[in-house]
């Protein structure tokens, strides 16, 4: 796994948190059954997204599945509205949760990379060398990566809950790997090029993943629609700025006003995190 | 989770092995390094393979992340392969380890089961949440899904292979609940349209692990350049030909004759199973 040189995507992304005032993530999914139009629709749905709300937010999270399903032209709007999140000054994540043995996770952090994204999602669940090639792809760019560590349904339960017979729990273990994978991927900023998926579902297990994983960036899904709250992620940011950027999709796009429901969702996270300084 | 009136997925498979007297699936994934030309180059080595190796073969396993990676180009790439491998009469697999939070595993079933497959493989570690979708979209054309068990790659062990405090391994336990949520999607031939992947690198295991699904079709990579034997995958087909598929990719490709080397390993496995039913 490749060292940083220089800065990395940690120093790219406390940078990018600093200047916004903003650790929001807006989550561009747009649900086929409320948003019509096709490929086209989507794509057009995430531009008035972006326009409204982009101001609020530090990064974009583009949900792949939501443009896969266009197939041929859905790979197209995805291309585009990335294109459309990065001229709005935003940092673009690629929701992918890819995944598989070395060969082809080789092949998917090429499709990513090529793509103008600045971090991608994957799925460790296939074991470090199924990770190491998304670490190899995307440390030339500075570019980032979120491991699902502990996600934000109801049934992560099922096995990522699992205690094991050498105590702790699946994901605890996930993230310790995780932390170990990324350290060498740490730069100036202190955080590491691989953060951290874990859902904001399940506050209690928060500050546990944030001792395991000190330097990683997390990315937390699950806010508002989902029934996680934004008040109760202070000890995600682990004393930095850019510690945890939060998504937020149906409870920003589908607001009477997004634009105002993101400005008070990344003033709600910012003093949270100020809040965890004092506390 | 919608049951299966009438003949499923396990009928449709049991009927083609039959047919084919083969349980070879011709593993799809057109490496970069060793297969010019784009998508286009992607396209026409598979329609190569498929003609030289696919009248030994019952099915096609396309790897999406070897597609994926040429974006838009790759999409329609994949469409074409997947035609093309329809038309020689091979059952059609994605191998595209997808999983995701419920509403983006619909949206994700939804990119699938447009596309002209038989079966997909996914990624169960999100949970039943993430996996009911899946079984939804695929029940109404009688398609298949295969969810990740025991993948074959070193790196498997990291996470899938850890001890649980209520005994028996990680993996074991995600047999466990593949099994149940697949009950619901036996169909006449005694198996399953909720498969598994189970991988050829650990023959050790699949003994147990076919104690744990009695009705689960396995699919098997790692034969050949991963280093798993196709004499050694006896327990797998649980006394139905239909009972495991194996995926062999790099040994037939590019062999020195890919006719012959899938004609050899389809003999081998068939006669490794005619021989399962005498021991």
């Amino acid at each position: 796994m490749t060292g940083v040189a220089g800065d990395g995507f940690g120093a790219r992304l406390s940078a990018a948190v600093e200047a916004r005032a903003s650790q929001l993530v807006l989550g561009l999914d747009p649900d086929p059954r409320r948003v019509p139009g096709g490929a086209e629709g989507a794509r057009a749905f995430c531009r008035r997204a972006i326009a409204a709300a982009g101001p609020a937010c530090v990064a974009a999270k583009l949900q792949l599945a939501s443009f896969e399903r266009f197939g041929t032209a859905g790979w197209e709007a995805f291309e585009r509205v990335a294109a459309s999140a990065a001229e709005a000054g935003l940092l673009v994540i690629a929701d992918a949760k890819r995944g598989d043995v070395d060969v082809s996770s080789r092949a998917y952090a090429d499709a990513f990379m090529r793509a103008p994204i600045d971090a991608l999602t994957i799925n460790p669940s296939l074991g470090g060398d199924a990770v190491a090639p998304f670490i190899e792809a995307a440390a030339p760019g500075a570019r980032g990566l979120f491991a699902l560590v502990r996600t934000s349904n109801p049934g992560a339960a099922d096995f990522q809950d699992l205690p094991l017979a050498s105590g702790g729990l699946w994901h605890e273990e996930v993230a310790r790997r995780v932390a170990e994978w990324g350290a060498p991927g740490v730069d100036g900023s202190g955080l590491s090029a691989l953060g951290a998926v874990v859902g904001a579902t399940v506050p209690e297990r928060i500050a546990a993943l944030r001792a395991l994983m000190p330097h990683q960036p997390f990315l937390i899904p699950g806010v508002g629609a989902q029934g996680g709250r934004a008040e109760d992620l202070g000890a995600a940011f682990g004393g930095r700025a850019a510690g945890a950027l939060v998504a937020a999709s149906r409870a920003i796009i589908f607001a009477e006003s997004p634009r105002r429901a993101a400005e008070e969702l990344r003033a709600t996270l910012w003093s949270t995190y100020e809040d965890s300084l004092a506390g």
